[in-house]
């Protein structure tokens, strides 16, 4: 395809860059993907071999159809398709493809620090977030943050027997549920305090807004395999997904986990945690936080030890930007209707690292649909998607390439989409 | 020893008795033990190995030397004494022997339920108890009793990503916990309805009794790695642990336990309780409590399972009888002094097959030391003891060959020993 390509070797895995001949005057637009992939067992769950892509019913099923692989190459495909047409490119490209995406983007956020400035970037597409549904073309607005932890009672220094010994000292897997358990109350609320000090909340407008979003609570719990949902009283489901922080147990571990029944008073007891976070909550401050509130309720007859894990600040970006409203009109005009605004509930850590390191406006523009399987079996993406995934990037490509248009967008589709960064500057 | 020795073949390992030749007139006195041992693991941690029985200081180190094999044999050198003397055994004497101890006594059960009535003793020595310390020679006259069950939360029927669907629903492994957190309180004491109800609370004069018997709060802790002791608010140590019922987390998991992190919302989660029981209290009744009560509280967004475990019956004796008067002066006389009496805070299961199946006034008498790391690395049994023991036993076939003396002892031991159980009946 005529692009300068390049090989990054790294501490992990190789960075690849591709660039196209830099033009003056004309803007730059990095693609950022990944072509790492999560494992892709069980295995046996695959109807068909995970690294042998296979199309049925218009679907790409492969490990990596979606998360990035797919996504990214509609982006790819978009360039060779001005460059087989003898098309000038609009704008100048460089594809920024790392391999450490599902395993903290460690090298890449070092490359960027070392090296972004020789990227300047003027606009960074990501196309690793989902769509709303297949009729909702989305731009994701905002990513929730993360703070991670692990929590460890330590109580005798062997496992005991539970006959001899229990009563007279502190279960250490009674003590950690004892924790965990303030940290939480039965209406699904974080009790930890200071925890939502920071957390800016969603005005009426926007929960109305919101509300009107089509979401069938039923299929998705059943989607799940989940009697009901749950969560903070007070908010909606999505609501309660793209706004408002959690405080999740990952794992949790103390004494006997074997067949039957071994009496023991268990040496300790461990628990990872990860809170998501929303934008303005502080990542450290909340892990000192939760840190503090435990050591003060933990009894003395216990050793407690609490280790920070990692963590990245919650992203929100405004729609009333030029690159944001390119991506709004190259989706309208593929998709013939406007995109709704979303937020991700997950994290996108590497963000940090681009808004410090590379400057330029981001845009998350997912081509893929929520229920790609993602990190599970039979991962796909809809054939469909991909081909509309190629004719956005294309118009995409020539809409960043015009002057910027700054309309203020406030209910960009009939769908009810809504920006909640622009109601937040109201 | 020209025993009648019998080797019966089980489902499980294979029992023994040997039988001295049986004579009209004496008691038939049947002595337990169990030749199984609990796995040696951490070998690391052993001295000398586990299975090459070592003398060092004057203690015999090895897996079984004090949990039963040391203890046990004890009984076996006096009838041996009494033989190689030519001096007629005041009494019958059947040694008992299982190899399931350690894993349910599941075979003797069977055994003593269809064979049992061809031993008819009219008494049984046990010595699987320990003494309450080198100074105090010990008869046991109450145990705890068991309970114990399992409790699964199942939410989404796999692991779910932490970021995408963190907030929509309830995470089992919180649930989970909260659910063990609304079973203990902070003062330690179990708050499910009706746990205590049936608990028969010590006297004042008991307890005053109890807190005579001497009891370094500083040493057991540091013995058991501990900052400090805990439980039950209101009680003693010693109290906690043999007269007050417990309700223990044995084991509990949930979710990602490897290195590092892992942001799932867990599929589910598990925790192993047992509760151990005082004289009075019913373990099925406990169980159903306990059923009903997490039943009550947990919410419906999650799947709840209980399943019960193995459980007993605590047991009480009384101090008033023929054997454990005979037991108490052949201990005061190998000693010189009075025993104490005292109870255990673990369970022996077996106990309620022998009085159902066996009858006979059943002993509990510890030859060896609370210290002999039972179940730990390095057991030992201190040859003192062994060679006490033995003492003891040949006075303990003697003393039972008399006609019964049931003299009222409140108060044998100038350490302050007490018997409950005499003081329950006053």
């Amino acid at each position: 395809m005529g692009l300068h390509v390049k090989l990054h070797r790294t501490k992990g895995h190789p960075i690849i860059t591709a660039a196209t001949q830099r033009r003056a005057g004309v803007p730059m637009v990095l693609i950022y993907g990944h072509y790492d992939v999560q494992p892709p067992e069980p295995l046996e769950l695959w109807r068909t071999p995970p690294f042998e892509p296979t199309v049925r019913s218009g679907k790409l099923f492969g490990r990596g159809a979606s998360d990035n692989k797919g996504q990214f190459f509609a982006h790819v495909k978009a360039v060779e398709t001005y460059v087989r047409t003898s098309t000038p490119l609009p704008v100048n490209v460089v594809f920024l493809i790392e391999g450490e995406e599902e395993t903290g983007s460690f090298a890449l956020a070092e490359f960027v620090k070392r090296r972004g400035r020789a990227l300047r970037p003027d606009y960074i597409v990501v196309s690793d977030t989902g769509m709303f549904s297949k009729d909702h073309p989305s731009i994701t607005l905002g990513t929730r943050g993360i703070a991670a932890l692990e929590i460890r009672v330590d109580g005798p220094s062997r496992d005991l027997h539970s006959g001899v010994f229990g009563g007279s000292i502190a279960n250490p897997a009674m003590v950690l549920t004892q924790l965990l358990a303030a940290c939480v109350d039965a209406d699904g609320r974080v009790t930890v305090p200071g925890f939502y000090d920071d957390v800016i909340a969603l005005t009426a407008m926007e929960r109305r807004e919101l509300a009107q979003l089509p979401f069938d609570e039923k299929a998705y719990a059943k989607l799940l395999g989940v009697p009901s949902l749950a969560g903070e009283k007070g908010h909606s489901t999505l609501a309660r997904c793209w706004a408002r922080p959690t405080f999740e147990i990952n794992g949790m571990s103390s004494g006997y986990q074997g067949e039957g029944s071994k009496t023991i008073v268990p040496s300790f007891a461990v628990a990872k945690i990860s809170c998501r976070l929303v934008t303005n909550q502080q990542p450290r401050r909340i892990y000192r936080l939760i840190e503090r509130h435990l050591r003060r309720i933990c009894p003395k007859s216990v050793r407690l030890t609490i280790t920070e894990g990692h963590h990245s600040a919650a992203q929100l970006f405004t729609c009333n930007i030029t690159g944001t409203q390119a991506a709004a009109r190259a989706l309208a005009r593929v998709h013939g209707c406007d995109p709704v605004f979303v937020r991700e509930d997950g994290s996108l850590p590497i963000l940090d690292d681009f808004k410090r390191w590379l400057g330029g406006e981001i845009m998350l523009m997912g081509l893929g649909l929520p229920y790609d399987n993602w990190h599970s079996p039979n991962e796909k993406m809809d054939l469909a998607n991909f081909h509309r995934g190629i004719a956005v990037s294309v118009e995409l490509l020539r809409e960043l390439s015009k002057p910027g248009q700054t309309e203020h967008r406030t209910r960009p589709s009939a769908d009810g989409g809504v920006c909640f960064n622009c109601k937040m500057e109201d």
